[in-house]
């Protein structure tokens, strides 16, 4: 099988992260996973929501979003689909799980992720994104004093996997994620355990084997990614 | 380890279906599963979405509600949160992929399910409960020269899994929910295949061991399930 | 006359309390009045609106709400009309007419009504049911000694009356409803007085003197519904 | 007992039309009911609502809004409360009974009633203002040949009661109406029949008695403003 | 050139206030400006907005609002449109600019301006006609005690000038308005000195001796209402 | 006086733009003024507002958006606030200004104007980068032949001129923009014929010889964006 654009099954698509990409945000980073490009920053507010409050911890929150142009056909500004909110929860779900939050003190760190560019993976390359756009802002945060040690106690990274046309592919990009019939998110930390897997039949259903499949498959990936992460983030993270 | 309500692990707790609940819809069923009750319906109505007309398909979509008191503390009734949203679109992808929607001609079927008490595993009776409604109504629109043969291709269950205290088990309730490490829905046809498998580490991450005892646990929960759909639908369905 | 379910034109239809149906709920109510089934919940709020604290005194406040499939067409579930504004603000004032307020303490009671199966007089079960959950969630507060005496000062019960193809009918089904030339509902108590009373020309105009024999045919089952009250409640309200 | 503006109980307020105070619309009328002050608005719309059409019927609707600074305290421009769905509901319902809308054809008129300044019975003067400005808009349409005769059945009038420390007072201005035990809104038509009754025990009930005086005082008041309507439109209404 | 309603190219609509004309209201003035009509109100609030606080500084705020008929179409009530905001920022900066804030003490002066009939200048009206009733409110205020002295610095007025078939026009009616070539509106203070200058090519492009045309003109325009409002409030504001 | 980043009164900050940076937009520029980064799209809709069509000609219409953390302080993501509206306005009827809407078709051209970083005259950067984008995606239109020529009629371009200090100087950052006595933004085409100009004294008041001065040197500005507007469009905009 040759895949639309060039790629073997199992490669993922050129990622490229440029941090500090907005100079306002306490850490940002914009990830191009190939023609997908998140805009992630991370913002640290001095509060908690009300019902986490005087536990002495703190929280991780994030939302995502996606310029009107951002797709072939233009998306109406105000249009917060379903779709906006499951992502969100996805995203924030999978940074809390590699912080820990009582090192945070009672702040919340707000990750946005807003998609310039969609063709594909944009959940998936907002975690990523993510991950970079958090750690920056954790090192800022402990480079002013406001919190003692890092946070983070690993690397976290997320790829999709598929069935396209009954083959086995990794890293699926819209033309591929339109028409494939399953579809699998995972997200794993650089332990390569699970953090979030979601699977979806788009048409049909599928087998035992085949989930072990496409769980072999991300391993792969996420294992790409995190060795480019590891290379990025040398100067401030060291796990 | 014994269960808070003396289950066993691998015990899902006392489901019961009570079929044509509400005298108004196409079909509906109530559906306890413990404590969890929710009453499920499905209408039908005789346009498409505007995105899928002229397709000779049919269209099946999901909306899902708590009572305000369903709940140990009462949710203000016009919270719609993202959670809502998510769970929503679960449903409707899950009861889509029994169903060959040609046959069902150019129609939407609607369906309802909205929590009276939520006692745990909420969004897996939906789509259980979901399921014989939406056979219900298939079987009525027969019935009524609508369509002419039910469209239904599998039967279709959902179950949640769990570690709790680092023990595995199945089907939890609120109480195990809340303090579970790991939660995974799992929503499988009458072969034994995936539709939709969603794991979350609520806390840290889990191993593709943990993940693979989790699906055979599930599979065990899903095939005693759909023997009781079997024998309530036996009148209706035959597959 | 006839009426289409058989009914005497001054009959009420089967009458069916359940109480504690929810069981998080600290009252309670399943009330069945023919086909007219509503879920009926108190639930306590220790805190009280901005403009009613600092008076000593408690607050009841209620909301009404349809499943999207209680009623014969699927309701769009964000809709949420004008009516139930009215409705909710007559169910609640009825309810704070027998409750001596001051004796509540400085908290809201919250009385939720939803309706599961609409077949006509929505509003008068939701009054009539709301009064049974009401008065358990009070019973239980006192149990628990957050309040030291029940401050019920009366039963409640509200039914409609109306003229329909020209003869006075008691207690209108949906069918009877929609094509009757008067509507009236009425809210008593169990001395008798009236505490609401809503009659309104659906199509013309009416008398003083039907106004006369609606109100007393109105009564009529006013003193039937109390009765049942009275039976069903007589373990915790002795008045 | 003396009423705090020096009234006599059975006495309405200083009553004033200004008919076309609008110069955009069809029909319009500014009512000052004492220190209550409405503006009134008729406007056509050349279609009906979906479920309307095709009855060759007509459809008369009404809004109902305050000016922020209406009342005492300045109410927030965007905040439409319960009362105002309940009110607007009951302004549209009171016109729709004095009018023959099969010889409105089928178009919509919009009745809007906006308070200016409001010191009590702001919804019975939007009904008595509303009438006025519609009886001038269909007249309007008439003279253009838009309907060939006027399809106003009989003059509309509405006006509150109730019972103040104990007495019974006719038309309540705002001092009374925070302060009345029983609080009544009254429409009746040119023939004394009632189009609507509204009451309700703010404080504790009311007797069938007191009910039957109500009743008979608003028809006085009733009967007052009826005539100054006659006087006012001689020149467009002769029923 | 003849203007359509007979006036000089550099001549003013009649212009009248009401001053009180609310009487709830700390200030208010009715300003009539030939066909436009609007009420304005100015209402204290003893609070200030979160961000402005403990800078011993007042505020004053501004809201606009068209009541559905005052045009010649009606306006569906919900619609706030962009227009709505791009005016009431307008209207308060203009206001604020001729206030000494931190003689106002913490607190809010909000200033509503409701069209009821609508003939072009609604905006420069309620500019001019909020000027009077917040000269009225702080004349009140201080006469009670809650400032010192009047915080006033400058009369203040607005009017619009513009270009129509090639002609210099001042105070454009609905009429001029939808057919000018190029719109200006002009707040200037009693010094003659710009406060706000807003002008838009609606076709084409203007050069610069044309601004200066308009704004030679415009101050004609104001020097008349200032002069008239110098009467008008003579009683109060001595600068 | 020398100013905060070093510039002299009368210089632009560096500007830069990137054509064609989003691949799904018919036209879309990124551009840069100084630390102000704004992503313009220009999307071909080939339908028209309803109160538009069947006039053979098209529209132009403006969203501007700013993401959440663009700014020195998060944003939250649902606030449009009354700038926004009146900034998407403001750049709409300046693009139109300057294109023969009948040589459009009836089709809408949406432009997208969504802020990355800001740091002052963010509309003034969104009318250029605007332009760029729209002249881009009428180009390409031209070149599919769904327009037969280039509907551009001049070169558009927005600067901010202000008085800081009491001095005078050109595109103010975010730093003067906040502190500034006077602010004007000025939009002229490449005839320096204006198109808009607003300028608002936000302390005190400016005379007419300082609106000259303001003018004149916002002129400047206008001139040389256009030069590098003509150098960066001369392979598709000969005018």
């Amino acid at each position: 099988m040759t895949r639309v654009d060039s790629r073997n099954f199992n490669q993922i698509r050129k990622i490229k992260f440029t941090r500090n990409f907005i100079k306002h945000a306490e850490g940002s980073c914009l990830i191009e996973l190939g023609d997908t490009k998140v805009i992630c920053t991370a913002s640290v507010e001095e509060s908690l929501p009300v019902f986490l409050r005087g536990k002495n911890s703190g929280w991780i929150t994030a939302e995502y979003g996606m310029l009107p142009r951002s797709t072939e056909t233009r998306i109406q500004r105000d249009r917060i689909s379903g779709r906006t909110f499951e992502i969100q929860r996805l995203i924030a779900r999978a940074l809390r799980s590699v912080v820990d939050l009582n090192k945070l003190g009672e702040r919340t760190v707000w990750v946005d992720c807003d998609v310039m560019q969609a063709d594909g993976g944009t959940r998936t390359a907002s975690i990523t994104g993510g991950f970079i756009a958090l750690a920056d802002c954790l090192a800022n945060m402990k480079e002013e004093g406001r919190i003692k040690e890092m946070p983070i106690l690993h690397y976290l990274a997320a790829i999709s996997v598929g069935i396209f046309e009954q083959n086995l592919i990794l890293d699926l990009n819209y033309y591929e994620d339109c028409r494939a019939e399953i579809d699998m998110n995972v997200v794993m930390n650089s332990d390569f355990e699970l953090v979030e897997i979601q699977g979806t039949a788009e048409k049909g259903s599928f087998s035992k084997k085949v989930l072990d499949s496409m769980h072999d498959l991300a391993r792969l990936g996420v294992k790409e990614i995190i060795k480019a992460e590891r290379d990025l983030l040398k100067d401030i993270l060291v796990i």
